[in-house]
C-alpha cells in the first residue's frame, strides 16, 4: 500500500498552493516517488473558503482534521504559536507525522515539539520554516551533521531586503519604500513582524540551534529592525563602499554561541551585497566545509510550497516504512553568550559643533571605552557638521559605553546613527 | 543499541580524512546524533599504509572489509568503476548500507545500483559525488522532490575553473595555468579527467537524472573540455563583457531532456562569472522554486569528508531503525534530446582576408544555415584581420553547418575558435 491520507491546516498563501499542487500533481508524484498522496481534509478560516478547493474537503474545525482517522499526515500552515502548537502536539501524539512551515512555533517551542516527535517516533519536518524555497534545514540537519559548524549568517527576510534595496536604488525614505513593498504585495498591511526583525529572529533561532546543536532561545537573540535606517546613512555608507543589509548572524565562539539580528554595513564586493529585492541568501561556515552559500526566493506561495511538498514526500515515506529514522533533533547543553560580550565594528554618524578640539574630545570618549577608531570623515561645516566614524572591533558593552560618553559631550549634538559593520566577518 | 560498525574502502585524500574524523569525533557525533560510529576495518592500497591509521584496522583486501561480519555499513572511497562497482553490489546484497563519493560509478551504473539498493532495502547515498562539500544531492533528491525541475547548470569542476581563472587573471596560456594548478595540488599529474570535461560530464549525468527523474546516460552527454581555450579568446571575451567558464548544463524541454558540458561565454555580471578558483556553484531552476544557487568548495578532503559523514550518519540511522525509508531513486522513461537539436548562441573567431566583400560572403554562409548574426567586430587589418562574431540562438546542427560553410570560403583562413554563449540562459 503506497497511499497516504493528508490533512492540511490552513489554506492561505502557502496552504492554497500546497492543496492545489498535491491535487494536480498526484499522478506525477506517484510516478516519481511511488507515493500516492491524497488530500483528505483541509481546515480553512471562513475567509479562505471557496478558493478553488473542493468544498467537500473543507472544514473550519482544524482539530477535526487532526482527529480524522483517514488523515495519516498533517501539514500545518496556520502560522503563529497558538493554536498551531496544540494541533501539532495532538497530531504527533496520535502518531501522525507533521510537516510545518511555522517558524514562530518552532522557534518558540522547538525542544518540546522535537521531544514529542521523538516520543511518538514520527517525523516533524520544517524545511519551509526558514528560507522559503531554499533548501537549508535539511542541509543543516542532515548533510552537515558530520561537522560542528562555526557560523551561519545571511539575509533571511525578503521584505526588509526589498525595502533596503529600494531605499538604496531609488533614494526613497523608509516609509516610501515600505509603501512600495506593500503595493507590490511584498509587505503585509501590518509589517511589524518583518520590519522589527522578529521574523528574522525566529529564523536565526532555528538556524543557530540546528547549526550548533545547542538550543538558542529566541528571547536570547538581540533584535533590531530597519525602521530607524535613514537614506542618508545608506548614501554615506555607499560613499564608503558599503551596502546596508538586515542580517541574521549566528556564531559559535569559545565563550558560547550567540545569535543576533540587526542592520549592518556590508562591503559592496561581498556576495551578500549583491542579494537584492526579496531574495534570501545564507552563508554556512565550518572548519571543514569552509564557506557554503545558499540563495533563492525566501518567501512566496510557490517556492515555499515546494519545500513543504519535499517534506511531505519524506514524511510519507517514513510513515509507510513504519520507521523511526527521521533525524533526531538533539540539543546538547551549551552557553548562550550575552550580546554585550559580542564584538563588532561600528559605523557612527555624529552631528557635531564645528569647533577646534571637537575631534580630540570625541577621540577621548572612545579611548575611555577602549574602542579604537579606524577612520573618520567630516562632512559639511559649521552648525551642519557631520562626523562619520568607523571603529575597530570591540565588545557591544564597550561600544555602548563610548556612545553614552559621546552623548554626554557638549560638542556632540546628536549620535544620529549607529550601525554595526560586518564586512570582514560575514 | 546505537553502535554501528563502519568499513572504509580507500584511504586516499577523502578516505584518510573520513577515517580520522570518524575516530576523533566519535564522542562528539554520539552526543549530537545518538549514534556510536566505530571504524572496524579500512581497506587501503599499499601506498596508503601508515597514514596515521591504526595499523590493526588496515587491510589491502577490500572484499574482506565488505564481508567482515562486524562491518555493518560500507563507505566506498576507492573511485572508478572497477572494482568499486562489484564491492558496492556485494555490500548491498549483504544488506549493508553504502555511502560513496564515486561519481564515475554512479554515472556509469546508477540505475543498476539503485535497483540493487531498493531490492536489498538499504540506503545507497552519494552526496559527496557532486559538488564536494556543497549539499546538492539531498536537496535535489529530497527537498525538491515535490517539483519537476527545468534546468540545472553550473561550475562543477574546480580544477578547470581554477585554470580558466588563472588564464583570465594572469594572461597565462592553458599549459602554464595547468602547471600552476598542478604546483598548487589543484590538478593531478594526469589531469585528463578534469580538463577533458569527463569529470564534469559524470556529475552532469547525476544532476540531470535526479533533477528530471529520467536517467541521462553519461554517453549521451556532449562533452568538451578546456584544452582548446586560448588566452586570446578569454581576452576578446572580456572586451565584449564575458567570462569563459566550463559549464555543465542540464535542461528539460518539451522535446526531451539534455545534458552537456562545454566551455561557454558568461556575461560578466552573472553570478557564475564571480565564481573563481576551485569554487563550485550550481543553479537549480524550476517553475515554482524559480532560481536557487548553491556555492562552496567543490573538492578537497575536508569538505568532501563532511558530505560523506552526513551520509554515514543518515545511513546509520536508517540501519538502526531497521527501516527502508531512504528515498527511492526512481527513473521514469523519458526522451534524451539529441545534442544537435539543442539551441545556443555562438561566439566565433575567424581569421580572414581583409578584402572587400568578405563580410558579405560570411553573412551568406550564416544565412544558408539559417543562423542570424547578432554582432560582428573586426580586429586588425590586412593579413592579420580577425573577425569576432556572436550569433543569435540556433540549433547545434545549424551552427555546425554554418561553420563548415565558413571553412569552405577562400576568404576565411581559419575558424580559430567557436565557443557557446550561455549568458541569458544560465
Amino acid at each position: 500500500m503506497t497511499s497516504v491520507g493528508i490533512g492540511i491546516l490552513g489554506a492561505g498563501t502557502v496552504g492554497g498552493v500546497v492543496v492545489r499542487r498535491l491535487t494536480e500533481d498526484r499522478e506525477s508524484v506517484l510516478v516519481r516517488t511511488g507515493l500516492d498522496l491524497e488530500v483528505k481534509r483541509v481546515a480553512v478560516r471562513d475567509a479562505e473558503r471557496g478558493r478553488g478547493i473542493d468544498a467537500s474537503l473543507v472544514t473550519t474545525d482544524a482539530r477535526a482534521v487532526v482527529d480524522d482517522p483517514t488523515v495519516q499526515l498533517i501539514v500545518e500552515l496556520i502560522g503563529g504559536v497558538d493554536p498551531a502548537g496544540e494541533l501539532v502536539l495532538a497530531a504527533l501524539a496520535a502518531g501522525k507525522p507533521v510537516v510545518t512551515a511555522n517558524k514562530e512555533l518552532i522557534a518558540a517551542r522547538g525542544p518540546e515539539l522535537f521531544a514529542a516527535a521523538a516520543a511518538a517516533g514520527v517525523p516533524l519536518l520544517f524545511e519551509a520554516a526558514v528560507g522559503g524555497g531554499i533548501p537549508i534545514i535539511r542541509p543543516l540537519a542532515e548533510t552537515l551533521a558530520g561537522e560542528v559548524l562555526s557560523r551561519v549568517s545571511g539575509i533571511v527576510n525578503g521584505t526588509t531586503n526589498f525595502v533596503l534595496t529600494q531605499m538604496s536604488d531609488m533614494g526613497e525614505d523608509y516609509a516610501a519604500a515600505l509603501a512600495t513593498a506593500q503595493d507590490l504585495g511584498l509587505a503585509e498591511a501590518d509589517p511589524t513582524a518583518d520590519v522589527s526583525g522578529a521574523d528574522a529572529a525566529a529564523k536565526a533561532a532555528i538556524l543557530a540551534s540546528l547549526a550548533f546543536g545547542t538550543w538558542v532561545p529566541v528571547a536570547s537573540i538581540h533584535t533590531e529592525g530597519i525602521t530607524d535606517i535613514s537614506p542618508i546613512d545608506i548614501e554615506f555608507a555607499a560613499g564608503l563602499g558599503y551596502v546596508v543589509k538586515l542580517l541574521a548572524i549566528a556564531e559559535r565562539t569559545e565563550q558560547g554561541v550567540n545569535a543576533r539580528v540587526h542592520p549592518a554595513l556590508v562591503k559592496d564586493d561581498h556576495p551578500l551585497a549583491a542579494i537584492r529585492g526579496a531574495t534570501n541568501a545564507i552563508f554556512i561556515e565550518g572548519p571543514s566545509v569552509d564557506q557554503l552559500l545558499f540563495a533563492g526566493p525566501g518567501a512566496g506561495g510557490e517556492p515555499t510550497a515546494t519545500a513543504v511538498l519535499g517534506d511531505v514526500i519524506d514524511a510519507a515515506r517514513e510513515l509507510l516504512a513504519g520507521s523511526d529514522a527521521a533525524p533526531r533533533i538533539l540539543f546538547a547543553p551549551g552557553e548562550v553568550l550575552d550580546f554585550g560580550e559580542v564584538s563588532s565594528k561600528w559605523y557612527l554618524r555624529l552631528e557635531v559643533a564645528d569647533l577646534p578640539g571637537v575631534l580630540a574630545q570625541i577621540a577621548s570618549s572612545f579611548g575611555e571605552a577602549e574602542v579604537s577608531i579606524k577612520s573618520v570623515w567630516q562632512e559639511g561645516l559649521g552648525d551642519e557638521a557631520t562626523l562619520l566614524l568607523i571603529t575597530h572591533s570591540a565588545r557591544e558593552a564597550q561600544q555602548r559605553q563610548a556612545v553614552e560618553s559621546l552623548e554626554g559631550l557638549a560638542v556632540v549634538k546628536r549620535v544620529a546613527a549607529a550601525i554595526r559593520v560586518e564586512s570582514d566577518e560575514v
